[in-house]
């Protein structure tokens, strides 16, 4: 410990963790610093550009309040948080996948019934959403709640308009008891994930565009079953091919079909994987 | 891009940076990337985990302010600071070795006069601190520019007293024409690095203490030559051997000699490196 240099320093670092609380905590330390300084000597970091990933992650911290989550962006863009969920969520084929969370679902929405208008008022161009929650024989899943979410037409959640206290284009349903859902929303649209912090600067100073493809968000519940985190993504739209946040699964992808009176359809059914000891 | 899973995504996320501004800043989030990713592997991080480390970033950001950088922190626990160190300030045997910066450098502190006190109303017995600065033959190097600083006997750094609107044991001196350097301080003695935010609950969740042992910072200017960012250590010291931030070297332990009145007396000597290019 008094003749620490490059070459042993890693190791002194991990020998400080071995009384860790748990197994488990003092594996993941392990790790992080192996693979931190792994980094930091694959690249030669130099001193300023430390400073400057001091300084990026202060200004992570400092633009982060209740509605606005850079380090969840951050993991976004990185990949990190696809490939947390890629790991955490393997399932039998036939199962629906799931995908990245996002940092815009909002605990306690409001609860609506089975064909309810769950737009509230936000703007966009009226769409009915319907399906069923079945197991992966088939059966339908009664009464599984819904969680649902996504943007307006102007490409932003609720939470992103500024003074708007009300909950919009989100909310719950529970599914009947045959699995069947339904509920009028707007046309999901391709929108940009907020870029106006020391993210968006990244994205920009790596050649990066902010863009999502179009789709709705969906987190799924129902007793013995994994939750289903996951969207639907609407074919044709814009970035499906270069997602910012790296979310897209092609079996996620679906056609919002447009009716006669210019108003849309989307039809999309989900299946859930039984708990562990659930036959399901 | 539409069938990303956790064995392919790695490579997308790289592949997504190959439009980056600058060659240097392509090859820092490619290696940024592979590294994270291996962690996430490694220890196979679960979702609840990579909430955690979410919360963690953003009490984090949250704590940071203008007079406490828990990132700085968090660099220095990990040994991220002291490996950056290492590996950029490697000299010729006989200069002065650098250490870790530390989150308690202030810019703009008060100029001295030498033989001037510094401690300006710090708690602490007193200390009279002298030496020179030479070049690696010996030779002084006239007017090198001191910039020192220090915790009180409480262990505390003026920015940490709250309410103190003066600076205390910190100051900025200039050597005479013979690299001669001479104030008036106080003893430095152990302290804790600020541990009532997430690092600190970092360190007691992983069975290590916050300790530090007694120092004084040096930041040394002198043109031509390379900054000089370090501390001198009090040897008897505790904490020599278990530095909370790994930042003890045995060339810059120092005996603090007790005077006959109770005061102290450090007497210590830098030797700096030439710029590149320079001959020194």
């Amino acid at each position: 410990m008094r003749n620490l240099n490059q070459d042993n320093i890693t190791q002194a670092v991990i020998a400080s963790f071995a009384d860790a609380g748990t197994p488990r905590l003092q594996h993941i330390m392990t790790s992080l610093v192996q693979h931190l300084h792994a980094f930091a000597r694959d690249v030669k970091l130099t001193e300023e550009e430390w400073a400057q990933g001091i300084d990026f992650l202060t200004q992570c911290g400092h633009i982060t309040d209740s509605k606005r989550q850079e380090f969840i962006l951050l993991s976004d863009v990185l990949g990190l948080s696809m490939l947390t969920v890629a790991m955490n969520t393997e399932k039998p084929r036939g199962c629906t996948e799931s995908t990245v969370f996002g940092p815009f679902h909002v605990e306690g929405a409001p609860k609506y019934e089975l064909g309810d208008d769950i737009a509230n008022g936000a703007s966009g161009t009226p769409c009915l959403v319907r399906g069923t929650v079945r197991d992966i024989s088939g059966s339908p899943i009664p009464q599984a709640v819904l969680d649902v979410w996504q943007s307006d037409e102007d490409g932003l959640y609720d939470v992103q308009h500024e003074g708007l206290d009300q909950a919009q284009a989100r909310g719950v349903l529970t599914a009947d008891g045959d699995g069947t859902f339904f509920f009028r929303s707007i046309l999901a649209v391709p929108y940009a994930i907020p870029h106006d912090g020391p993210v968006g600067r990244l994205l920009e100073a790596t050649g990066r565009h902010p863009w999502r493809p179009a789709h709705l968000h969906f987190m799924i519940k129902a007793p013995g079953y994994e939750t289903l985190v996951t969207h639907v993504f609407r074919d044709k739209s814009d970035y499906l091919d270069s997602d910012a946040v790296f979310g897209v699964r092609q079996s996620l992808i679906c056609e919002w079909k447009e009716q006669a009176d210019g108003s849309y359809l989307l039809e999309f059914d989900f299946v859930l994987n039984p708990t562990r000891g659930h036959s399901g």
